[in-house]
């Protein structure tokens, strides 16, 4: 097939009727098939269930001399916070070891933020006339949300092959309004990006209006690879420290996708100074988080090696996954040119660029034919996509079989969406 | 030995000079003990642990076809919403079943009411000139703690035998700024005061200036007898719906002292509306809870009947702690006429009122001996105790013989303090 902006009419009419037949068959199939959210697959799940067998001897109760099933330790157990710090490369008095959620630590930093202040803010930012927020697109939707359910204006910020334009960054930190930037340094959701040296770099030296200005490090895929070997990164925390600007920077991380989504534990990691100040605003909050589980998974997970090794079977279930996505549409797509796309070597989704215009149109298409897919825009503040071009693909959940059903249905989809685009 | 009043000042003088040979060898001895916080003890802990046997077979994995170990269900287990409903008494769509702590649920709850505003809200109350909350005293210090973090206005309510002083109530709710009521309706911390069922009713009866009054209702010790049989309670959701305020209440329980204190699980229980509107609050902070633990509390905890016979397992180590301290109390100071307190049946504290003026002074000495307990006037809103004379008692943690140490050195320092307000 040649690329659609080469058909005559009269061939693109052709193949559009060609694809409408397959969509039609595709359809009256009645499938249900979801690529819509990067949860783990069943597979991946029965992997680290042998968790459930530990915990079953009184000394495993025990952790530093701390009874992990009773009240304490705010900012979780001593091994716990060790066990993070080497998978992260910060000290173990930078991290602070919380529930299953790494989402709800990030909303909690904001939410203090906004009501108590951050360490240097000069008042709480819900007594801010206004808030901006820098969001590098395409990107996380939860995280956009959390920032937008508080009021804040959302920057788009683009993105590039090494991370956020710092550029825009850097140009728009001038503006004391703006409090902020997401950032996912490694396996970026959604396009699989690895921000490079020079963006860490200049991010680190930046030297923003806003004297409480926040970097929200979510490192949600730092072990993640499902392709090749193990890709090191450098430890943020040292590297805002040694550009002068050590409280700038919180680090999230957790195990959802190294354990179990639902059950896992996350951490948050900052400067000692930072630490002072967020036990302070945490302690009427909180008395403490689930010990029990991270004492599990300090027995399970022991340190960043075995963390590895685990994660190497992650990338034998995951990584079909995404040879599956990545190689149905060199074959289906790349030839006709109207789209684009990443091969990614981690991380938890591929991020595809349909025809400008014709994002939502493919995912309504797909949602007939009973695929369901993250909502278009959903990768741009507010929800909306201003090319309404990009699509996110999750292959986690689905097994390979129904994943390469749910790809056929997309790709068709793609195709038509584009046809009618170009006119037929 | 006569009530201290009645000693002539010789006798006081000679008593004085007993206590303190007394109290040096006690501190000679130099114990550290510590009857400082609600913390069950290791035998409590020990009772429940075989919950962490659960969760062996993948059958259980599942709840309702869930797939407990993944993402999802933000409002938590349907099972989970059962299990508490069935102990509360209300209905399991009035249930969000939470992570390990209630206290994080209620800060929450309050934190939302501040950002966001509640349902029936005209604004967030960040937004608002002045907040006042009403704190029934003596109280639990943490739920002072999270309003005066938000830096409400704490009033004073005084305790009856039956609950917060209603006439005070009443006359508060009419000042528009007054947004809320702390209520630790079974077993109050610390007095163990059971609210009476015409207190009950005035508050579902209350006609608040504010719109958004809202009355946090902390069952913590719902089902926490150690004596005697299980007192009923009504299901106050119902109880203020039937006053035409369903919206006015959140309920919050836990198994903190039913399974594990770092490691059970909490819910907030509230009107259907309420519900609606904290999902749409809560959808961008929370994914999902830890429903692994959830499931593992389902299996264990089965019903409110089978709830309750384990209760009757911690009320067999709980019994005799408080017994030993009314007792001592009884033998020691009774006799004296210097302190009052209560003999409660549930929850997890004993109330001492010394002689006004004494209670600093008490756990100073106290603390001279090794022996940590609550600060003076923690029970009361930024605590401080206009009487000094309020000393909360945490029998729970130590074991019996420990515990009686403990109160053999607090006794001597009850009486110290009285001899020296007294004058020797």
């Amino acid at each position: 097939m040649k690329p659609y902006a080469q058909l005559t009419p009269e061939e693109r009419k052709e193949e559009h009727a060609r694809l409408q037949t397959e969509f039609s068959a595709l359809k009256a199939q009645g499938r249900q098939l979801n690529m819509a959210r990067g949860k783990p697959g069943k597979q991946q799940l029965d992997l680290v269930s042998d968790i459930f067998g530990l915990m079953q001897d009184p000394k495993d109760y025990v952790s530093d001399g701390i009874d992990v099933r009773n009240y304490g330790e705010m900012n979780g157990l001593p091994a716990a916070r060790r066990l993070f710090a080497d998978i992260l490369g910060c000290k173990p008095e930078q991290v602070f070891v919380g529930g299953n959620s790494s989402l709800q630590l990030m909303y909690d930093a904001i939410a203090k933020a906004y009501t108590h202040g951050l360490l240097h803010s000069p008042r709480p930012w819900c007594k801010e006339e206004t808030v901006k927020w820098l969001c590098p697109a395409p990107g996380y939707d939860r995280h956009f949300r959390v920032t937008e359910t508080f009021g804040f204006q959302l920057v788009t910020i683009p993105m590039t092959d090494g991370g956020p334009d710092m550029d825009a960054v850097e140009a728009a930190v001038k503006d004391p309004a703006v409090k902020g930037i997401w950032c996912v340094p490694k396996y970026s959701n959604p396009e699989g990006v690895i921000y490079s040296q020079e963006t860490i770099r200049r991010l680190a030296a930046l030297s923003p209006a806003a004297p409480d200005f926040l970097i929200m490090w979510d490192n949600a895929y730092c072990v993640h690879e499902f392709e090749g070997d193990y890709v090191p990164f450098p430890d943020i925390l040292s590297v805002c420290a040694e550009a002068g600007r050590p409280d700038m920077v919180f680090e999230f991380a957790s195990t959802s996708k190294i354990t179990l989504p639902g059950a896992g534990v996350a951490c948050f990691a900052c400067s000692e100074a930072n630490m002072a100040h967020m036990e302070k605003v945490l302690a009427p909050q909180v008395i403490s988080f689930d010990k029990v589980n991270q004492q599990r998974h300090v027995l399970y997970l022991k340190d960043k090696a075995r963390t590895l090794e685990l994660m190497k079977k992650h990338a034998a279930i995951m990584g079909p996954k995404f040879r599956s996505v990545a190689d149905t549409l060199d074959k289906e797509i790349a030839p006709l040119d109207i789209a684009s796309w990443r091969r990614p070597k981690g991380g938890y989704f591929v991020s595809f660029n349909a025809m400008p215009g014709t994002a939502r149109r493919t995912l309504a298409l797909c949602k007939e034919a009973g695929v369901t897919m993250t909502s278009a825009g959903a990768t741009f503040p507010y929800g909306k996509d201003p090319q309404d071009s990009n699509i996110r693909i999750a292959p986690s959940l689905p097994p390979v079989e129904e994943l390469e059903q749910a790809m056929r249905v997309f790709c068709v989809c793609v195709k038509l969406a584009a046809l009618e685009k170009l006119g037929v």
